[in-house]
C-alpha cells in the first residue's frame, strides 16, 4: 500500500487560462505543452492503519493550504478505490515552488499516480490524466509522454519525447512568490474584454501550431509560442482586477530575446504567471544561448530541459 | 513675420492608437487628454528673404528626420498662406525628447501656432487643431485648454484647467530612446487580434469616462485611466511584430502604484509608449506621493504637472 512516482512539470506552448467549469476544471480552450526533463516532483504515498490522520510533507515543510488540497485529492482516490485508510504523503520538488514553475502540475501528476497505485487502483493513462486534472488543471498534461495536448477532460501525447530535439532553458530571475495564484487569477479571465475574442480564434491558432509541430518548422513554431505568451499576458493585464504577473526582469529578458534574435540567434520566449521565463532553442543553439544567459547578472539560475516522459512509478521510496 | 508660441505636452487618459486614414492622421477612435503644465515646447519661427533655405534647430541640435517633418509642416502652412519665403525655426523642449513624453505633441502644437502667426494667418482654435494634427496626431490635443477631447479632425476643450485640482506626476525611469517610434508602432495596431474588440467597446468606455470626469469621481476616473493604459499595452503586445514598450522599471512602478493604493494612497498610473510613467493623484495626496517617489532609486526625475492651458503666443522670441 505504498508507491512512489516521479512526474515532470510541463511548459504550455498554447496556454490554459479560464475554465468552462470551475469545479471540474474543464478548460475554456485546449492547450498544448511539453514535459520538462529537469523540473520534476517525486512523491511517495503510503496508506496504512498506523496513520490516524493524513499527513503531508512537501519539500520538508508543512503548509496548511497545500495539505488541504492534497487531502482533498486523497479523498477522491479513497472514494474511487473504496479504501478508508489514512495516508502519509512525502513530496519533493527539485525546483523552487510558487515561482510560476508549475509545481502544482508535476505535484498533482506525481500524487495521482503514486496514490492510486498505493490504493491498489490500476488506472490507464486517460483515467490518470482525468484524475490529475481534478487536483490541478495543468497536471493532466504531466501524465502522458513528450508533447501533449489537453482536450476537455484529459490530455494525451501528440509526440514522444525523442520526436524533436528542442530545448527549454528556464531562466529564474526572481524567487518572489506570486501575489495572486494562477488558480485565483484565472477566475478573472472572463472579465477581460478580449477573452471571448481569444476563444473565438484559438482553434485556428492550435491548428497552425500543430502544423508547425508536425513539420518541425521551428520559426513558425517559435513565433506562435511567443505571440501566445504575450496574448495570455494581454488577457491578464486587461482583466478586472488587472493582473500584472510580469516582473521587471521578465520584460528585460523579453527584450534580450528580441535582440539576440535580431543578431541571428533563433530563440523564442514563453512565460506563464511566474517570475521565470522559458527560452526555447534548437539543440544546436543551446550552448550559444547559455553563454549569453551566463552574462546576465539578474539571472539567479538556469535549468536546461529537454522533452521528457510523463509521470511514472519508481522503485525508490522517499520514506 | 516672426512669432513665438509655447505649447504643453498632454497626457491621454483615453488613448489614441491606430489611424483610420494614415496620411490625414484621422484616428480610429476618439481620445481624451489633459494638458500638462510643466512639459512644454517653445518655438520661434521667422519667415524671411534672408533665409536661402529652411533651417530647424531643436534643443540646440540638428536632426535630419525631425527637420524633414518640420519642413513638411512649413510647406503646408506656406501653401495655406500663399507665402513662398523660407524660415528659420528654433525650438526648445523643457524635457528630454524620444522618451515617450510626447515632444511631438507639444512640438507640433507650438510650431503650428508660431508658424501660422509668422506667416500672417490668423487661424481659430479648430483650424489650428486640424493643422497641428497633420504634423503629429496627438498635437491637435495640445491646442485647446485644459481637459480636451479629440474627435475626428480636431480637438476641443471639455473643461478649463481650473476645473479639477488633479496632479500628474511624471516619473522618468529611463532616458533610453524608444526602439520603435509611436508613429511606426501604431501602423501595426490593426494586426492585434484584439484591436477591433477595443474599437467596438471604446465609445462606451469614453461615455463612462466623461461621466466620471463630469462628476469628478476620482476613483472611477482613475480606474478607467489605468485599465485603458493596460488595454493599450495589451494591443501593442499582441501586434505583429509584438511591441514591448514596457521597460523593466515601468512594471516596477505599476507594482508600486498597486501597493500604495492597497495601503490607502489613492494613486493611478497611465503610461504611453515611452519609459515614463504618469501617476495621477488629487492635489491633497501630492506631497505624500512625492515623498514615496523620492525613496525609489530607479527614478531619475519627477515632473509635477497640473492641468494647463493649450498653445499660446508669447512675446519673447528665442532668437
Amino acid at each position: 500500500m505504498k508507491a512512489t512516482a516521479i512526474a515532470p512539470s510541463n511548459i504550455a506552448f498554447i496556454k490554459y487560462w479560464g475554465k468552462k467549469d470551475e469545479d471540474k476544471k474543464i478548460p475554456d480552450n485546449n492547450s498544448i505543452s511539453m514535459n520538462l526533463s529537469d523540473l520534476t516532483t517525486t512523491t511517495t504515498v503510503e496508506f496504512g492503519s498506523q496513520y490516524a490522520e493524513d499527513s503531508v510533507v512537501i519539500n520538508d515543510g508543512i503548509d496548511d493550504i497545500q495539505s488541504r488540497r492534497v487531502i482533498k485529492h486523497l479523498d477522491l482516490i479513497r472514494k474511487k478505490s473504496g479504501l478508508k485508510l489514512r495516508a502519509k504523503v512525502v513530496s519533493i520538488n527539485n525546483f523552487p515552488d510558487g515561482t510560476g514553475l508549475s509545481s502544482s502540475a508535476s505535484g498533482f501528476a506525481a500524487l495521482t499516480l503514486s496514490a492510486t497505485k498505493a490504493a491498489g487502483l490500476n488506472l490507464d493513462e486517460k483515467e490518470l490524466s482525468i484524475l490529475a486534472r481534478l487536483g490541478s488543471g495543468s497536471a493532466c498534461r504531466s501524465i502522458p509522454d513528450g508533447f501533449v495536448e489537453w482536450v476537455g477532460e484529459s490530455a494525451k501525447s501528440l509526440y514522444s519525447p525523442d520526436y524533436w530535439n528542442i530545448v527549454d532553458v528556464v531562466s529564474i530571475v526572481s524567487s518572489d512568490k506570486k501575489e495572486i495564484s494562477s488558480t485565483d487569477g484565472q477566475k478573472f479571465a472572463k472579465t477581460s474584454p478580449f477573452f471571448q475574442t481569444r476563444l473565438n480564434n484559438i482553434n485556428e491558432k492550435i491548428a497552425q501550431f500543430k502544423k508547425a509541430l508536425k513539420s518541425k518548422n521551428f520559426t513558425e513554431f517559435g513565433e506562435i509560442v511567443e505571440s501566445e505568451a504575450l496574448e495570455l499576458h494581454a488577457i491578464m493585464l486587461t482583466s478586472t482586477p488587472s493582473l500584472i504577473y510580469f516582473q521587471p526582469e521578465t520584460i528585460m529578458m523579453m527584450k534580450w530575446v528580441k535582440k539576440w534574435r535580431n543578431e541571428g540567434l533563433e530563440v523564442y520566449f514563453t512565460v506563464n504567471t511566474g517570475q521565470d521565463i522559458h527560452l526555447i532553442v534548437e539543440e544546436k543553439n543551446r550552448e550559444k544561448l547559455i553563454k549569453k544567459l551566463e552574462e546576465i547578472k539578474e539571472i539567479k539560475k538556469i535549468i536546461v530541459n529537454r522533452p521528457a516522459v510523463g509521470a511514472r512509478l519508481v522503485e525508490q521510496h522517499l520514506f
